[in-house]
């Protein structure tokens, strides 16, 4: 008889921006599996004598491989009970979760899905901004700034990302934005488009960098990487708030 | 002495989706000022004897002003207190939340975002879905279905939203979608793109129903209208999990 699996979304880092549903999937869970980026206070949920295990994903590190992640999440699922596969954010959104599910299915292993604060809530929120304005920023877009090899994506919808009347969120994008904001400013993008870096969201970690999208490459490129997990906005940032 | 607006994202309707800080606003809190997408059992955390203010913010009906809802909530942070602002999903995210934030911070009142879960990352874990996938849907967006006007906004950027490869969510978006999906398609966008219908995510009303982007706009044409939130899902769907 195997397990259940519970996809769970942490939030961004701060332990108060867990879900009650997530707090009693964490209560009731036999075995957790977590990112880095899902550990510290939000583990303390966990029941004593629940086996935790690390999946070591973070910024700007290797991680283990996804293949790798996926059969570990079936082999404690065969072992049966309840398994939580804690991501950070919401899970669904650049969180891998399709390779880990498409493996749950296959093997016939149920699960449920439980949403989270994506990350990029969570950074509006942090500086009190709107993602999404009335009357100019009725488009909010997420993108990646890496695909499988590490690289800008090579067939991003440049048209759609160089709008400067969208509110655009790149996750992963601090390594690629310097050649992104290239492509934007070729598409028409404005140079000097409001655009803000957001480091370590609710963690202690938390940093904002209010800028522009052509400031902001030339930052990036200049400054020393940091594994701190980060997001660039850029867009129709409501200007009396950033 | 003003008082403190916290606003509160209550996610979409579970009350187990809300965040342990929302909880906690919501104990502390002298006066709550809610929509009704934001009410029953989410409500059952306030305290006794605090003011709970329902401002009747609901799909398909007729809805107070925008500056009479500022101004009631200026009224109430003016009278002292922690005041909680809740609004449904997450209120950066098409909450109408910078109007409420203008007007606070022309009084000088001090307030606070928390974030929460948004409906369309709920409505993708309720039915086991990934909004994002590695290897086609790398672009995520949300737009709104009406304007001010409550018709489709007339600077829609098509060739954004005309992209079979990116995952879109349209709020609000029941009433125009069949005049959208004509854009759509004459943008290039397959009419049998996947598209799914999800009203009353989380809720006892919780529907999905699988279509097209072309079948989809014919029943929602033919369908009688109905008051539940819906929001329209089209795009890079993962085809094995809806």
């Amino acid at each position: 008889m195997s397990g259940f699996v519970s996809f769970v979304g942490s939030g961004p880092g701060d332990p108060e921006l867990l879900t009650l549903k997530a707090v009693d999937r964490l209560q009731q869970a036999d075995a957790v599996l977590y990112d880095d980026l899902s550990s510290g206070a939000i583990l303390t949920h966990v029941r004593r004598g629940a086996d935790l295990v690390s999946v070591g994903k973070r910024a700007g590190r290797a991680s283990p491989r996804q293949d790798h992640v996926s059969r570990l999440l079936v082999d404690y699922a065969k072992g049966g009970g309840r398994i939580v596969r804690l991501k950070s954010g919401d899970s669904g959104v650049f969180g891998r979760l399709e390779e880990e599910l498409v493996a749950l299915h296959a093997q016939g292993i149920g699960f449920e899905v439980v949403p989270g604060v994506p990350s990029a809530c969570a950074a509006a929120a942090a500086i009190g901004m709107p993602l999404t304005r009335r009357l100019t920023a009725r488009r909010l877009q997420f993108v990646t700034g890496h695909d499988v090899t590490g690289t800008l994506p090579e067939d991003l919808n440049i048209a759609a990302l160089a709008d400067a009347e969208a509110t655009t969120v790149v996750y992963m994008g601090r390594r690629t934005f310097a050649a992104l904001a290239g492509l934007l400013i070729s598409g028409g993008l404005p140079p000097d488009t409001p655009a803000m870096l957001a480091e370590g969201v609710t963690t202690e970690a938390e940093r904002f960098l209010r800028s522009t999208v052509a400031e902001l490459a030339e930052t990036l490129n200049r400054d020393p990487p940091s594994t701190a997990p980060a997001l660039i906005l850029y867009g129709a940032l409501a200007p009396e708030m950033i």
